[in-house]
């Protein structure tokens, strides 16, 4: 018998989520049965989405109940018990977090054998990341060319690839990022035409200084925070895609506006998104995420943490803001 | 040399508006220049969004700098130095709270004459407050037969039009208002579905009972007060019109939701709107309330206060939630 190494939630999370919250477990794998596939985790995917279901024990995957938690992964088929994979594919589905993993063939998708795109990609730019930034970009913003956007998290996955698609449409890109290293790198590896540091002591200033001329259309991955001092800067009849609110993932606590009558007074819109509610709005994304790539004008930093063991801490760091774009972790032995 | 009488703003306001920051005074008119006007005013109309220019004493009229009210009036000619308007024309246009006022020809329109719709009608459902109704019900929240719309402050006059504009579409419609005389007209009157009374102890259950189903549209008038039980009976991918926010006008409070994070866990719409960002959309607004109030489908409610120099305590009253339907100053002498 197969045995492999997992991590799990050891309890509901208190108000912070902390690496002890987590525990590794050794686990002895079941024999494969027919239509299963055996495979080696090699990459899985940090979103700050899961929290939510961290916190709460409750999701989509029947083991969110147990406490396991269920994301994104690509891994390597080791033993196939379905005609459709065979050993050495890749394929990308999800993965409990988890070394090794028996999954229903029918869960799993081959990436490309022909493809010159690393493998981690297809957890990022070319997996739901993407799909989301192109979504927020092209059909809930409408994004045109001369207009100016602000996207919070600029340095996050998400938020870098959604101001890099911005640029693509000809239009003025704002990031909004926290400290200088990441605001740096907003600029220089990812092209936007400026970022502002929302952790120093003037962002609104800055802010105020990086938008002369307001603001057309915003892209939210972040909190009141963000968004308060943003729907100052928001011009009459401006549009807000609301993404994300990682700064608010972690605690109940009610949600604090200072500027909310801005959104009747300004006549703006602000849409809450879900990729699941669009998938059949995202066909084009693939198509124009892939040439970008290929082109070489579209650039994703990754932070990988190697090994299973490292998760939890590397989890809490990203949600905590460490690390620049996709952050995924790796299992390499 | 005539004489009249206005009422202006005394003082700004404080945390509350009171009566006593208005006070009546006695002017003067000129010589009525040529292109002038001189009407006397017959109603003008107490609507919530003026007191956000009385507190700050700025608005699109230069009066508001020196403290005089400026808004929406009906109005019959006295004398005219235009040849456009003779003595008896009733017409429609803006007014100080004034009794005898010489407006410049250019800004007013004619009521027509042959009318069978009593002159207050182009205060109320003929005027801005249909308009702005017809607007969040059609171009707004798109309503569809079979969806259920719940509307705030459903016994005001843009609520009580809403509703039944949501009515004739098919849907049904539920009111939120404050009290139960307000709740039994604005079923017995205006024919909606059932009506909730937002001061009963048990709003929030009162709410669910009254939307077992949810809400796939919402026409928000007050504020968070509302907004916040709404949001979690809100459907997924439902539509929020934000039209006013009546409750946060007599402060600068922050505004705290505790469900805004379900703004973007449903994938929900939020757009506030103003009636001067879409004149161009509301031409078929006026025919449908026109048929509508003529093939007696479509009432309204009005709450008139005889003499001008009531208008104070009439617009304090109504800002605290007193009267039903639109809200006028009637002058008769």
């Amino acid at each position: 018998m197969t045995s492999t190494h997992r991590i799990r939630m050891k309890n509901r999370p208190g108000r912070q989520l902390v690496a002890n919250d987590f525990v590794e477990e050794t686990i002895d794998l079941p024999a494969l049965g027919n239509g299963e596939v055996l495979c080696k985790t090699r990459y899985f995917s940090l979103d700050p989405y899961l929290v939510g279901m961290m916190r709460s024990w409750e999701g989509p995957d029947p083991g969110w109940q147990q406490g396991l938690i269920c994301g994104r992964m690509v891994a390597e088929v080791i033993e196939s018990r379905d005609p459709d994979f065979t050993a050495g594919d890749w394929v990308q589905g999800e993965c409990h977090w988890q070394a090794l993993e028996a999954h229903k063939a029918s869960t799993l998708s081959k990436l490309p054998t022909d493809s010159d795109i690393p493998p981690s990609a297809y957890l990022g730019v070319l997996g739901s990341s993407g799909l989301t930034a192109w979504l927020g970009i092209e059909k809930i913003l409408q994004l045109k060319a001369g207009q100016t956007i602000s996207i919070s998290s600029a340095a996050g996955v998400v938020g870098g690839i959604a101001g890099q698609l911005a640029k693509h449409r000809g239009a003025r890109v704002i990031g909004i990022a926290g400290g200088p290293e990441k605001c740096a790198s907003v600029v220089s590896d990812l092209g936007f035409d400026t970022c502002v540091d929302h952790t120093s002591d003037n962002f609104h200033q800055q802010l105020a200084e990086a938008t002369p001329k307001g603001v057309d259309a915003h892209f939210e991955n972040v909190g009141a925070k963000i968004l308060d001092p943003i729907l100052e800067r928001m011009r009459d009849c401006g549009k807000i895609a609301l993404c994300g609110l990682i700064a608010h993932y972690l605690d109940e606590d009610p949600i604090t506006l200072k500027n909310f009558r801005m959104l009747l007074t300004k006549g703006l819109r602000l849409q809450g998104f879900r990729l699941f509610d669009h998938f059949e709005e995202t066909e084009a994304a693939h198509g124009e995420i892939l040439s970008a790539l290929r082109a070489g004008t579209l650039s994703l930093r990754e932070t990988i943490t190697q090994g299973l063991s490292q998760a939890p801490a590397a989890y809490v760091a990203m949600l905590s803001g460490g690390g620049i774009g996709k952050h995924l972790i790796a299992i390499n032995d």
